[in-house]
């Protein structure tokens, strides 16, 4: 494969930063760093520099804060909040893994998030909203002059009681990640194919719907709108097969990360480069199960992923 | 992608011929052709001729046995049961249309199936025991010289009730073809890739295991054992997007005849060689979904095959 010179764009990512307590059947972590911004940044971090922005408590250690500065993390948008507690998270797993049964939130200093972009970001080229309520998604793209792509994840819990904000969200972004079960929670539809045909005609130009250990399906309306087919490109992927997951939490964002780290080292968005984005997003991800938290991250390389994204390439040629 | 020269090898196949009535979200069909062994012949002989061995009622109509010696399937091996009545089996699909409803199943002459294998087909290259019990499997296979290739479907019925007679039959097979809860009840192993190794553990050479609409999975064991991954071979296929499943009845079946189809057309069976026949597979299921019965495969071309598979082979380059 050739590589297109490219000069890296700017990211910036806004989500939580959490601690997690994780029980699965091969062990337990508690308060463990965790939230969707951290596990994007630290899996963006591989492929181009991160700009974070959260909201921390008093009681983040300075060795959270280390993992991500010791990347290419900044963390100048991580705003402290005096006498505030960090967001905490307790969930378990079992059996097939497929789903966190969530034990115990306490939102803490993230339930009053106010995203604050620093003025020097605000051109960011590209924006990733992790997970968050519409509004405060909004708010963001409030904050941020024209950038070249946005990107937005979220969850039942938006689909459910801010639809209307997050219908007028899906407006303002070029693309949208969700899950499965989201994805036909917010288009009706059970084909999740016809579910993302459905949520391209909502607004966004191209919708990644993760199916967890199923992979991934990308549909991008890329050209006029002519049935609803015809136009429509569509990219399936499988998941990475991975022998033994550890701990499925951060996986998504880890995808989403992945992804997003990639489209900005590349600088182009076309569909060939957003089926590129999403098989590093997968394989990015199949690292971030190997191990609790972000802690198989810390220990990764750029040339464990392309080694793995060499033998995921392998596998799907026939 | 240049072809080697082949010469296509005989394909044997025994299971059921099936009347089926079936209900969709999309309409109703009663008494439609149905059964494994029809879904493999019909989705097989796109490739190479079918040579097939099953029975039925004196009420087979003509018309039925016509939509198979219409194409290359050779129905010498068909037992018409005087008196008899076919196996009909009635069954519906609701919300995501992933798993049957079974309604109502009449054996009939089915129950009493014992394969005879025309002597002139005893040393036929490629077997494909459809899903049926390990007990009949095990006496086709008594019956035939030394194949290149014996590939077995199997369903939780037996894995509950006759697990030894399978686990026997599972030591005389090349390959074994199941769904994803069957490969998990077969191994015990939640995690599929884990399940897959199990698996070619007890036997086989390679596993598919089929997973719907999310696609399939390879385990190939090619080589010595050490440890139960360095020498594996996988690779994951997602499934072909389909914007409407019209009736997923025989998806798995027609997968299996297009894979088993390909390999008969290609006379060798390497491990590309059977990711490319799982690639014909899931474009050859991915027709059969688009009707009731063994329709779309009626009106089906190898053209229309084979712009498929480019589209799907296009879709997974990156």
């Amino acid at each position: 494969m050739t590589e297109e010179k490219s000069v890296a764009q700017s990211l910036l990512v806004v989500g939580s930063i959490a601690f997690d307590t994780i029980r699965t059947p091969y062990g337990e972590a508690p308060e463990v760093l965790g939230g969707s911004a951290t596990y994007f940044s630290v899996a963006a971090s591989f492929f181009a520099p991160v700009r974070l922005v959260g909201v921390v408590g008093e009681d983040f250690p300075p060795e959270y804060r280390r993992v991500l500065e010791s990347r290419r993390v900044d963390t100048a948008g991580l705003q402290v909040v005096p006498g505030g507690k960090t967001f905490r998270w307790r969930g378990s797993y079992h059996g097939a893994m497929n789903e966190a049964k969530t034990e115990d939130v306490q939102l803490n200093v993230f339930g009053d998030f106010r995203p604050a972009i620093p003025e020097a970001w605000r051109d960011t080229s590209l924006v990733f909203l992790a997970n968050g309520s519409p509004v405060t998604q909004a708010a963001v793209l409030d904050q941020v002059r024209k950038p070249d792509l946005v990107v937005a994840d979220t969850m039942n819990l938006w689909i459910d009681t801010q639809r209307d904000a997050l219908l007028e969200l899906m407006r303002r972004v070029d693309g949208l990640v969700l899950n499965d079960g989201e994805a036909r929670m917010l288009s009706g539809e059970h084909n999740l194919i016809a579910a993302a045909h459905e949520i391209v005609g909502l607004g966004p130009k191209f919708v990644v719907i993760k199916k967890g250990e199923h992979g991934s399906v990308l549909v991008c309306h890329c050209g006029p709108r002519v049935g609803r087919i015809a136009s429509d490109l569509i990219c399936p992927l499988p998941g990475y097969p991975s022998l033994k997951v550890f701990d499925p939490t951060g996986a998504g964002d880890s995808f989403a990360g992945g992804m997003m780290g990639y489209l900005a080292s590349k600088g182009q968005y076309d569909f060939r480069d957003l089926v590129r984005a999403m098989a590093y997003g997968t394989v990015t991800a199949s690292f971030t199960i190997e191990d609790f938290s972000v802690r198989r991250l810390e220990r990764l390389t750029v040339e464990e992923i392309e080694g793995r994204l060499q033998m995921y390439r392998g596998m799907l040629e026939f």
